[in-house]
């Protein structure tokens, strides 16, 4: 890889991939294929839109088989942020006349956040949940918040910082309970691909999924949409994507989508590996007798949140860097910021501030868990030295 | 090509790149390399971020040059409509508190024509101006609609259906005489590359251009924002793009867009050729003494619309389809609606339905053409006989 040619002598070890992972080969190969054969505009009436249909289609059938819904329930998006902004607007807007409350969490990503306070300047009013201190948001916070005038409720199904799987069936069962005429979101930009993410038994309305967490392409995403849920459009246009998601499809992002989920492991199978990875490197990283580990044993397997207390993350992140190891301070999307996840369940600023998130993809072995902890351990031995 | 090897024994004539484009060579060997080496979220705080960003930087950098603009200027989107919803939404919310006429044209793409409409809904007079029977909204008829209370003024360059150049500059003008606070939207997404486009020459604050128009791939599009323009979010999360275009970016899309903008032509160079290129096709369809031509000389040579009258669109488009010769009935983001184009300048219903798109780009030749006018000749024969 080009881009690491700079120092070949050390191998290289991505440990971010809940910020993005390496497209896999189907994935580039679809999008090839998608880019010099099959480049017709899907709206076409001739033949070579038809041939660009058929491909688009192959990807929703097979991304519906993934979530065991309707291929008519996915609607491909540009990304993750889309899918979400979506369901936030196109969901509370929809139930405009039936309430005004907005429920969701104090931990979810800042596509959803973001949206929320949005909503919050147009009149509804936004009920933001905090996690205890194992990140999860209770169960008897979300039946609580959520009552009669409630119209959305936006609940993530993994933390993308802790890997923390929040109580999303809860949130439906309250919904329920309480009579409320609330669409249940679910952000599983996260979980998808890493354990079983069925709308239909998550009891949620509204699903957000992304192609480049699962080794697809950035570029694309996915909102489900229950056939049962009506939500209004955010955007306008030539009516693609029964008009919720107009404008010339990215074909090339959705075939290589395609085949990403071609490649994917069914992720119950591929769990029980990624926990004995993911505790393996704990176990190492406890060794090194500097460590503070923020994610819990029963959390999401794939992503491992630690602090080495006094050391700041960037400080951190680049000690690592230089020895080839990839790895994030919070989450890619809220750089620079330090994290609003770890201290919303009450992680003092100090820890907070010298947080790593560590995130494994299929392809990581114990040898990257061993290298990230001798350099862990390198590092602590540097700091104890200042 | 894979999709045409069911008739390999007639050459592909493809007259429909108003549509869509084939990908070039660059545009495919700088998506590969961002799918394989240039993976990184260019949000990461690492190396492999870095590469991302400074691949999106170069993109960033020879967009501007060729817009005669600041990089700072350039915002990323997922595509032309979503810059125009953007444009449209943030720049009229942005004036809300200034004025609430939006004015526009009844020929404006469907994305800029719905948001319109969504605008309307939210309270702003909209006004739709329509072209006179060369295509072309009259300068006069925006210095009339334009007034002290508009917000926005929303024109396209060049007509998707007919290739009318519209006049930008007058709407510029009016604003200015009108001492109007509204900013000036320009769709260039059919100008762009082929005549050419400098918004600061146009005098518009806004410019929409896309990808795949150009030999790029579907799945990116931009924006320009003047620097001296303040428009409002429509999307929200992560802050990419400052802010405006939030969401990890597509960065294989915005390489492919880069090796598109480093193999595009000089459009003023072009133009001769093309121009030769569609009289030639013009002179051949004329030559057979059914065509009726709705495009006019001074329209953009690159679009030629004509009917054969009596010939509805579809018939006439599967005609030529068998012959390998692809078109457009109207425009493919309005498949199957007719043309709403073609009516606005006072086309009879009877010639509208049965208008054809041919569109060329600098890879179509005289054979083209000639291959065209044979395959016209022989469906009027078969037309004539019924």
């Amino acid at each position: 890889m080009t881009f690491l040619q700079q120092d070949l002598e050390q191998p290289v070890t991505y440990l971010d991939n809940s910020s993005t992972t390496q497209p896999c080969p189907t994935a580039v190969s679809r999008m090839t294929a998608a880019l010099t054969e099959g480049w017709g505009n899907p709206s076409s009436l001739h033949r070579l839109g038809m041939v660009a249909q058929l491909e688009m289609d192959a990807a929703r059938w097979l991304l519906a088989e993934k979530l065991s819904c309707k291929p008519a329930e996915v609607y491909f998006t540009g990304g993750g942020t889309e899918a979400n902004n979506m369901a936030l607007f196109g969901g509370a807007m929809a139930g405009r006349r039936r309430g005004n409350r907005v429920v969701t969490t104090a931990i979810e990503h800042p596509s959803v956040l973001e949206a929320a306070a949005a909503l919050e300047k147009e009149g509804f009013q936004v009920v933001r949940l905090t996690p205890d201190s194992d990140g999860k948001v209770p169960a008897a916070a979300l039946e609580e918040a959520i009552d009669k005038n409630t119209v959305l409720v936006s609940v993530m199904y993994v933390n993308n910082e802790t890997g923390a799987i929040q109580p999303v069936e809860a949130a439906a069962a309250a919904i329920r309970r309480a009579g409320a005429p609330a669409l249940l979101h679910c952000d599983c930009v996260q979980a998808f691909g890493k354990i079983p993410v069925r709308p239909a038994r998550l009891g949620a309305d509204l699903v957000t999924v992304s192609a480049h967490k699962i080794h697809g392409p950035k570029g694309v995403g996915a909102l489900y949409v229950s056939g049962k849920a009506r939500i209004v459009p955010r955007v306008f246009g030539g009516g693609q994507e029964k008009n919720l998601r107009p404008g010339t499809e990215p074909t090339p992002a959705i075939a290589g989508f395609r085949g990403a989920l071609e490649e994917l492991p069914e992720p119950a199978a591929q769990l029980p590996k990624m926990r004995r990875l993911r505790d393996y490197a704990e176990e190492k990283l406890r060794q090194t007798g500097e460590a503070v580990i923020h994610s819990t044993p029963d959390s999401l397997p794939y992503i491992l949140n630690f602090s080495l207390p006094g050391l700041r993350s960037e400080i951190l992140l680049h000690f690592l860097e230089e020895r080839n190891i990839f790895v994030s301070s919070g989450s890619a999307c809220a750089r620079g910021k330090g994290s609003y996840v770890l201290r919303a369940q009450g992680i003092s600023d100090r820890l907070a501030d010298s947080a790593i998130r560590v995130s494994f993809s299929r392809y990581n072995t114990e040898a990257d868990a061993d290298r990230l902890a001798d350099a862990i351990r390198a590092a602590a031995g540097r700091l104890r030295r200042q």
